[in-house]
């Protein structure tokens, strides 16, 4: 039994690459863009063909284009694939909503969702099937969403090989301001401020900088629609960090900065725990194993030589020393999955694991 | 002829690796550290030896100590070795030098330096010689630092392969408090927000957020040292950064995202293209090569087939149409090494380069 034919809209990055998932899948894909280059090169990519459709066979449409341009081919989608779910893959989800509802349409075939995949090249050429393998996908439905076109939605997430979200549109807009549309503004703003850096200061820039600023150089054009079409989310983050940076600067203006300061690090540091791992799972806690040594220059030498040979990749390293007993105690830091490999490596090997 | 003796003070991952560097181009090494384990895991890593040095021999010494400990290290190495250059590697200068200058110490032999290499891990497990090959290392000699000493601290950053920048220590604290100390003070304001995140919102997190708050999971204990070092100097930048920031607000709130908004993001995109290149290179910027194709499904696909051939990394496309010629014009981004490359290889397969 053959798969329904799909509409890819838009065949950018994100859509080329739902074009390329579907297409292995055995979906019959029909790419469609304003510029038919885009969606040519996209099906030479493999996203699928740049025929049309038989419209009435048509059941879902994906509309992957840039925020503004989101209300309008939705609605056209709708009114041209009349058995068709329509989803969309943009980043910001009430507003769009919003301007749907105002125009009196019948949403029910309509759901909206948001792969969290992508990058700042937005052009097919780098579009391949496996973009959103072990990535949050969320699904907004609405009140009117019917049942079967949500199933549709999370059919495409589970096609894709991504993680399905279920979320409201406010939640889902609140989340991306908090974990996307702030720290791309904080990059922004650190990038900007370069503008005012002499050259030679740039020289001593190292990777920290880099880090912080890459996702400013991103396209403006498309984050000006983002950031504008969520800023009643966005706004009070913007407060809370506004807050918090008066506090360091009134801290050092005062000479007590030292405790304002430490506080504000080591909620960084607690933070950056926060972040799941890249396919979702638990923040990275290294497992500390800690191994005895007798306090001699040969021994450290030996210990080293046998974790090396155990092929671990040791992410960190503390020693302490207990002075009486003449011994120092090693503590490795590893990924929990290396550790159980470890303590039985050294143990094997003769070593004291504490 | 044998080549004097370099004392190394602290032999974490900087103070390791420039034993590292030192041992291999010839030098004999003396490591020492406050824990003996960690001078042992340094020398059991090559990076020198343990054994103490005929003190009057010693030619050099660095101080790669946390900045709390450097004006007591410096101090007491300008007593200890009296025929020695004595260098530090701290990142922060003004405040170090004028405690040794409350001293009232000769200080002709002592002349600053900052080599922006290392890490967040600062143990001397991931010592390696090659830390500052191609580096920025910044040498800040005083009004009294005597010639001989910068020449001595210079020859330190030839043989670890660095790239020599002179500076004040003025303008060198101002340059670190651009480019390393505010970034992780954003770093740190937006990784801290993310404890005031619902941890479903988390799951949406990609990978900007995880460059942005990457640096801030450093420690806490060494970076309160160094920002309190420097606050002076970090200080206008943080309320330059809060004028800003208080600009998108005003601009949200009115409503008038869009203009101002805008402005920012382009602001952003300037920013980073100002960082050098990893190696103190210029900017990326890379060349656009537009070759002219006929407007027919096919000649895409052995374009791209072509350029796969020739191995040649395009970074970003777009496509060009002119309507009535019947033919597009598509632009290959590509770093300006592969243009020629490519230029050449695409001429040779027939296509036109316009």
């Amino acid at each position: 039994m053959s798969l329904p034919p799909v509409v890819v809209i838009g065949a950018g990055l994100v859509g080329a690459s739902i074009g390329c998932a579907l297409t292995a899948a055995g979906y019959p894909v029909h790419l469609r863009d304003a510029k038919i280059s885009h969606a040519r090169v996209a099906a030479s990519l493999g996203a699928g063909t740049v025929d049309p459709p038989v419209t009435a066979d048509v059941d879902l449409v994906v509309a992957a284009v840039p925020p503004v341009a989101l209300p309008d081919v939705i609605a056209h989608a709708l009114h041209s694939y009349p058995q068709a779910t329509v989803t969309d893959v943009g980043s910001v989800k009430a507003a769009v909503l919003d301007t749907l509802w105002r125009r009196e349409l019948d949403l029910g075939r309509y759901v909206g969702s948001h792969p969290m995949a992508g990058s700042q090249y937005s052009g097919p050429m780098t579009a391949r099937a496996d973009l959103f393998v072990d990535r949050s996908w969320v699904i907004t439905p609405h009140r009117r969403s019917r049942p079967e076109s949500v199933a549709r939605v999370s059919e495409l997430v589970r096609t894709c090989h991504a993680r399905e979200i279920v979320m409201d549109v406010e939640d889902h807009d609140a989340a991306v301001a908090r974990v996307s549309h702030l720290p791309h503004l904080m990059s922004v703003l650190m990038a900007g401020h370069l503008n005012q850096v002499p050259e030679n200061h740039l020289l001593l820039a190292g990777q920290g900088l880099r880090d912080v600023t890459r996702i400013a150089g991103s396209d403006p054009g498309l984050w000006v629609q983002i950031v504008a079409a969520n800023s009643a989310a966005v706004l009070p983050e913007l407060r809370s960090i506004q807050a918090r940076l008066a506090e360091v600067i009134m801290a050092i203006e005062s000479r007590s900065a030292a405790d304002t300061l430490r506080e504000q690090l080591q909620r960084g540091v607690e933070g950056t725990r926060r972040i799941p791992g890249k396919h979702g799972t638990a923040p990275v806690a290294y497992s500390q194993v800690v191994i005895e040594i007798p306090d001699t220059p040969g021994a450290l030498g030996r210990l080293f030589a046998d974790v090396g040979k155990a092929g671990i990749n040791v992410e960190d390293i503390s020693i302490e020393h207990d002075q009486a007993r003449q011994v120092g105690y090693l503590s490795l830091a590893v990924t929990p999955e290396q550790e159980p490999e470890l303590i039985t490596t050294m143990t094997d090997r003769g070593w004291t694991v504490v």
